[in-house]
């Protein structure tokens, strides 16, 4: 069900009434955008496990009722004033943290940890005025990240919204709105493995392939995939990985498993799991005098990094990324190229379609460890 | 008093006994090198902070009767079987850790963690036999990290001495034997800070002054010391610290008094204090995006490094180091020229001398935190 014209700004979209309880589609009235903010249609949608974690709210603040998703393409329908460099007809990609090419971080070439549009999972409202796009009957619902690409039509900021090639195809490139790219970039833009190296990937969900394929593209001669589901195994020789090892399957801990494995540790590893224990494996699993660490996961509220400090003294190097590094507006459209020039596969990500309406299935896949990345389908 | 020459082989050494008594000047028996082994005189070593926590063994192994020290500088007395690159009257500097030039390690440009030299503070034995070359009536005294400087002889491997300009004034480059290399090299060889940019340094003892003079040369703007003892604030002047912060001054973790000084958080943080609350601070007052906390502080052995794991997610890094990365063989000589050609000024670290019958004092002088280094002369 679209805008069914009796009324400007309604339309279709999937709400979270309560932690943890399926996804209702709800008749949701969209404001237009306001100022710097563009009103998208979004096409395709994916989900993310970032989104799990916040509607299941376990380990996470909870807000409710929201409108997930982040994963995304779409086409943009309006925009507000101050909008100069989209316009109605764009192909755009929403991200979860935004540019405004103005503040520090922007301006600076290592970080894209943009001051006014980085991630904000707390703040469930527009910045422009604090408050949502989202009502029904004039209750507001709250956004997720400055994206809610579960919706029909959403408003994002401007500085949240990546300008692609219009030829590419919306249905594959949506997954490097999110979790390709930054398991990508933190393989290529952050750990920097060098030709022949050995790297170990924590979690084969789909952010981790993607940081598998980077140490492909690097040209990593071992490839060591870590997770705790070994249905993943199989699957993810498609995306480079050589060998594999389960931490259920061993009595010491997996660092020292991959230390016999690798004489004394991996060159570079990166966690992409949002588990702390795995966050800690991965640190101390990497070789002394040269590996470096690489975190991904989004981890628990209260979880606690704890290590002792001659592991950091072995002259190990420990650092943590946001979307791989990427600065959205500025990077992504290339990231889309490399798709388009067949440097990058996109469609061995994708395990599972289904419709908007049967949103629900996409949740159950990720719990039960079925998908990598299952597209949604807005139009039926 | 030196060899007595009715009995070949016995010099004086500053032997402790038991932990955190004074050292006992005894006549020892300095046994010749053996395979790849040297026998250096030592004329002038210093006291670092590492010596006083292995001698204290408070949270470090014990492991006595042992001749400590490690910062120093001498001349090749003999030299053991295979020995090609040094010779009797060659000028060198012990060091701590060492460079085999054949391991991985050694063959790595990033890695100065010699695999078969690399510091061992628990080994108190040469790596050749697994014995001591000292004794006292045929009873072992232990060696310390490879060196055990406290002593007018003693036996090192060829791969931990450093063969340096023979013009170089010893009883001054004796502190680029750790301290001050270390220090340094953190900064140049590892935090890199550019220029224009603000450095926090944690402990403003030798090293974490040598740290701030390697931040002056590499052109920062702030330089921030960070000490509980204020004693320390108004000599750190002449190292290039601008600013200074007593944690004890604040209420707040002083992690938090840097953001506010900063907007938002530190370019590059040093820890030199040895101290896990220092070391978490260091780490978590750099500013997220781009900051590097660089640790060389040796802790407590059962010291925890505890952080949120979203501070690593922040786009920090964390690295630890020896020796500011320098290797010992290939590098050193160039650090004594940096001193020789006057980029690198080493006298300001210099506030105490001693004789070697007194070297008591040297100890007293560092837990009272009032020197720098303090140079002890073997030859009165
Ligand atoms: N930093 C960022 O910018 C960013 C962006 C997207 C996703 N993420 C995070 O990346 C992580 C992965 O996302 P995804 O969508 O690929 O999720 P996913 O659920 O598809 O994959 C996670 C994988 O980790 C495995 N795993 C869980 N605990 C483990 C452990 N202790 N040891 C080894 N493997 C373990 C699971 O079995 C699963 O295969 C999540 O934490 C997500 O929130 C971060
Ligand atoms: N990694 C290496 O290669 C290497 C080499 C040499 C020395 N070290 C270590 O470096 C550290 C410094 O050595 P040093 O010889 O300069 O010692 P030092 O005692 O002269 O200086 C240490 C300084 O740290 C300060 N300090 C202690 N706790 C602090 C805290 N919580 N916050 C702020 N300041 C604090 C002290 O007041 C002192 O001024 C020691 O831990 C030493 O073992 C490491
Ligand atoms: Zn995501
Ligand atoms: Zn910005
Ligand atoms: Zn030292
Ligand atoms: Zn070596």
């Amino acid at each position: 069900m679209s805008n069914n014209g009796y009324l400007l700004n309604f339309w279709v979209a999937a709400v979270a009434w309560e932690a943890g309880k399926p996804l209702v589609i709800e008749e949701v009235e969209v404001a237009p955008p306001q100022a710097n903010e563009v009103r998208v249609k979004i096409l395709f949608t994916a989900l993310c496990h970032t989104d799990v974690y916040f509607w299941e709210a376990k380990g996470q603040n909870p807000l409710f009722p929201r409108i997930f998703g982040h994963e995304a393409a779409g086409i943009v329908e309006s925009v507000g004033e101050g909008v100069t460099e989209l316009k109605p007809g764009d192909h755009v990609l929403p991200v979860f943290t935004g540019e405004c090419k103005e503040c520090a971080h922007c301006k600076s070439e290592e970080s894209n940890m943009c001051d006014l549009l980085r991630i904000n999972t707390d703040r469930g409202v527009m910045i422009n005025d604090g408050k949502s796009r989202f009502s029904i009957n004039g209750k507001p619902i709250y956004h997720f990240v400055g994206t809610s690409t579960f919706s029909e039509y959403t408003v994002v900021h401007v500085g949240c919204l990546a300008k692609i090639n219009p030829l590419a195809p919306l249905d594959k490139v949506c997954v490097l709105s999110c979790g390709i790219s930054t398991g990508l970039g933190a393989t290529l833009n952050v750990a920097k493995p060098t030709k022949g190296s050995t790297v170990a990937v924590f979690g084969l969900g789909a952010v981790g392939l993607a940081a598998a394929e980077g140490a492909r593209i690097a040209g990593a001669s071992r490839i060591i995939g870590v997770d705790v589901n070994p249905s993943r195994f199989e699957e993810a020789r498609k995306f480079g990985v050589t060998e594999f090892v389960n931490p259920k399957d061993h009595k010491k801990p997996v660092q020292e498993v991959l230390a016999e494995l690798t004489n004394g540790g991996v060159d570079r590893s990166v966690e992409c799991t949002g588990n702390i224990d795995a966050m800690i494996s991965a640190f101390e699993c990497v070789h002394d005098g040269w590996g470096v660490a690489v975190l991904v996961g989004v981890p628990h509220k209260d979880a606690v990094f704890k290590t002792h400090p001659v592991n950091i003294l072995n002259e190990k190097t420990l650092r943590g990324t946001f979307f791989g590094n990427y600065k959205p507006r500025t990077d992504l459209p290339s990231v889309v190229e490399k798709y388009m020039n067949k440097e990058l596969e996109l469609d061995k990500f994708i395990t599972h379609t289904t419709t908007f309406s049967e949103i629900n299935k996409a949740f159950e896949y990720m719990l039960k460890g079925e998908s990598l990345r299952c597209i949604i389908r807005m139009e039926e």
